[in-house]
């Protein structure tokens, strides 16, 4: 079993955007088993589309495409499917309802233009879009090796070799990551795993946050040998260092069970340094436990709340913390007090300490915390004040010195930070880091760094 | 003159890292005016190297090849050209003497498996590598259409269609980008600009945020036609419809003069939609106007600076609004009141207006603004109060139902929209749809949409 994955956009091939659909899909088809013959990026063009799909169809059972199925112009790929399946477009009236639908609930009338996107070849599939408005394809076609497809098109006949599986599914999928995404999860990852058959690879990604990659790996020692099977690898994405666990075997029950095991291998070594796994995210897992506490207060009828003081981070850790739907539970309020007057007017932190200490400090970032717990009866406060850059550095506190602190009823802790990178990634990671310290406070255990 | 451009690598195939060689390369090559025919990614399988090499050859003038060429085992870049080539590989002595004083300039003997660096096919020019072990390579072949390759291998006779250009030039990379972009900098590009004398490539990109993709392209009208150069497309990412204008001409002047025509038409077609370009990004352009409208203030000892009061974005709209440097000169804070009760409290908003209309209204809005802009004494203040899902609709107030308001000296003005996709996006959307109010209050404008 393996596929092709062919991306299509002038904006790639021009190398104004860089792909990122296909090794996203790559990793996707990786797991199920799938092995991946090649990526191939094409301009929007209808004849080198045409070439493309053509071209692949020889080698794959399975021909992944993304792109160039908008309402303009210049989105071509639907008509080169159509000639290459030498059939005509026909008009989709399922889509056609669904796009209707789509413009009138934001009271609109459709654009003529768009109809186009519920434009399918004769005898394929529309797959349903439930983020966009671009219908997706699924058709299938006789592969065709290419000395005979040029043979054919010279008007020579056609032969198959013996044993081989003539079938090729194509699958259309909009540009857009986060509609090829949904759109590959829900429709067409059944249709390859219900091909598949082979080994099998399973996966599991486990997520860190604080250590940086080569301590990480330290503590993971032999269990990142590359002989190993299952594999472990290390990754990192905006400062969550991830492990991520493949295992190939031949049946799916020995996949998981060695799965398993090495997983655990890996949480005994790092312990709570793992946030979580997979698709779980920093946000989802604190706001997991914080509803998970609220509940307990709740049932005995108290409150659990946490509050913010941003400076540096600007309403960066807000909106992480209501990132997730029902955050409303645990969240009521945050402060962005950037400048230091709101820092005294909003917070109460005296003028002499901002003065004294400046506001990137252990007692400011400390009253910060006190002022906001107290002004809002929260049960536990966060506060940030550091230096994003990229100005504003000094010796004694460079660029990307953060104290970040966390008050509650059982005290306060503060601590320094200095991270590294530019001005987004160090407010990134200190909202993080804060999100970090307020998981280990509500496991109820000390940071492991 | 066109190229194609091929990278090398299990981990690209794999999904585990992206390829950006590639978009780079392309941008390199489009600024010499060479045309990009595709991208491909293929793993470290010889047979699979010897295939896409051999299928580029019969289309294109440059082969472009990034990977492959260490020193280990799945290096296999050298090998399958070699086979391609049919040319057995040879020993560079001259390469050979400056791997050995890289390695005693480190104070180390040259590993016995580093010595397949230096081979080189017979016949083909070795290129110097100025960052690192591996040698580059530059060969020629005859062009042979594919459909000849493969009668060749079959025994036939291949023909050449007159005025057929014969060679094809391939230049063999290395996969590290530093070494790579080197490498292409100082011997590749010469060797095309030279074959070249044609045209070149100069693009620009146009921002807009606020309408759709069909809407913008309707806008746009005829500027879009395929057949125009220089050529006008649309691509959207989160919320963002951009334009891209290429200009294909064969001087840099006339590109540049046909460029910046086409983008003054594109202005004209479009207004003030257009918030930006190339990389700029609608936060920094909002910085830039505040800045300004900060500076003439001062320069009149006024105070000019802005405040927001999020509900459903829960902090986003204060973190785009600090996002750039300098951003403490017209934000001083901020409140994120989530729940009724934070919005009663520190906005002032009535309990009965909160009960009557609820927390998604023009009402609750209106006086979250006001409530902000009175607390805190800005000149201008943003409220946003919306339901972000995936939870929270009703039939009246669907999820995606944003209300925004914007309250300065000149009054107040709120506005309801419905934007489309997931929590994460209804939150993105509305942070920047209250920017691009806050853009058209500072340009002194009507919102065109």
């Amino acid at each position: 079993m393996n596929a092709i994955i062919l991306a299509i956009g002038d904006e790639l091939v021009l190398g104004q955007t860089i792909d990122t659909n296909s090794a996203w899909l790559s990793q996707q088809l990786a797991a199920v088993g799938c092995e991946i013959r090649c990526h191939l990026v094409v301009p929007d063009d209808q004849q080198e589309i045409q070439t493309a799909i053509r071209e692949s169809i020889a080698t794959c059972d399975f021909l992944l495409i993304s792109g160039g199925i908008g309402p303009t112009e210049d989105d071509l790929t639907r008509q080169a499917l159509a000639k290459v399946l030498k059939q005509p477009l026909q008009l989709n009236e399922l889509w056609l309802q669904e796009l209707h639908k789509f413009f009138e609930a934001r009271g609109r009338k459709m654009p003529e233009m768009n109809k186009i996107q519920a434009m399918i070849p004769r005898g394929a599939e529309m797959i349903f879009n439930h983020a966009g408005t671009a219908a997706g394809i699924h058709a299938k076609l006789r592969r065709l090796p290419l000395i005979h497809q040029l043979s054919a098109e010279r008007g020579l006949e056609a032969t198959y070799e013996s044993g081989y599986d003539p079938i090729c599914h194509f699958f259309v999928m909009p540009g857009v990551p986060k509609e090829m995404k949904a759109m590959f999860l829900c429709d067409v990852l059944p249709h390859i795993r219900e091909q598949g058959g082979g080994a099998v690879i399973l996966s599991r990604t486990l997520h860190t946050f604080g250590l940086g990659e080569s301590a990480v790996a330290e503590l993971l020692g032999d269990l990142m040998r590359r002989d190993k099977n299952p594999s472990v690898g290390t990754t990192v994405a905006r400062g969550v260092v991830s492990l991520r666990v493949n295992a190939r075997f031949p049946s799916r029950e020995k996949a998981l069970q060695e799965l398993n095991q090495m997983a655990d291998a890996c949480r005994a070594a790092l312990g709570d340094l793992i946030y979580g796994e997979d698709e779980q995210s920093l946000q989802q897992v604190v706001a997991e436990l914080l509803i998970q506490r609220n509940t307990e207060a709740a049932n005995q009828n108290k409150s659990f709340t946490v509050t913010t003081a941003e400076s540096c981070t600007g309403g960066l850790l807000a909106a992480m913390l209501t990132d997730t739907s029902g955050s409303s539970a645990y969240f009521r309020q945050g402060f962005v007090t950037y400048a230091n007057e709101a820092k005294r007017e909003l917070l109460a932190v005296p003028q002499e300490m901002l003065e004294q200490h400046g506001a990137v400090s252990e007692q400011v970032v400390t009253s910060m915390a006190t002022g906001a717990r107290q002004r809002t009866g929260a049960q536990v406060a966060l506060a940030i004040s550091g230096i994003a850059g990229p100005t504003g550095g000094t010796p004694e506190k460079p660029v990307g010195t953060v104290w970040i602190a966390l008050a509650s009823e059982a005290g306060i802790a503060a601590r320094r930070f200095l991270f590294a990178g530019d001005r987004e990634m160090i407010r990134d990671r200190s909202a993080k880091m804060a999100l970090t310290m307020l998981r280990f406070h509500l496991l109820n255990k000390p940071m492991p760094f």
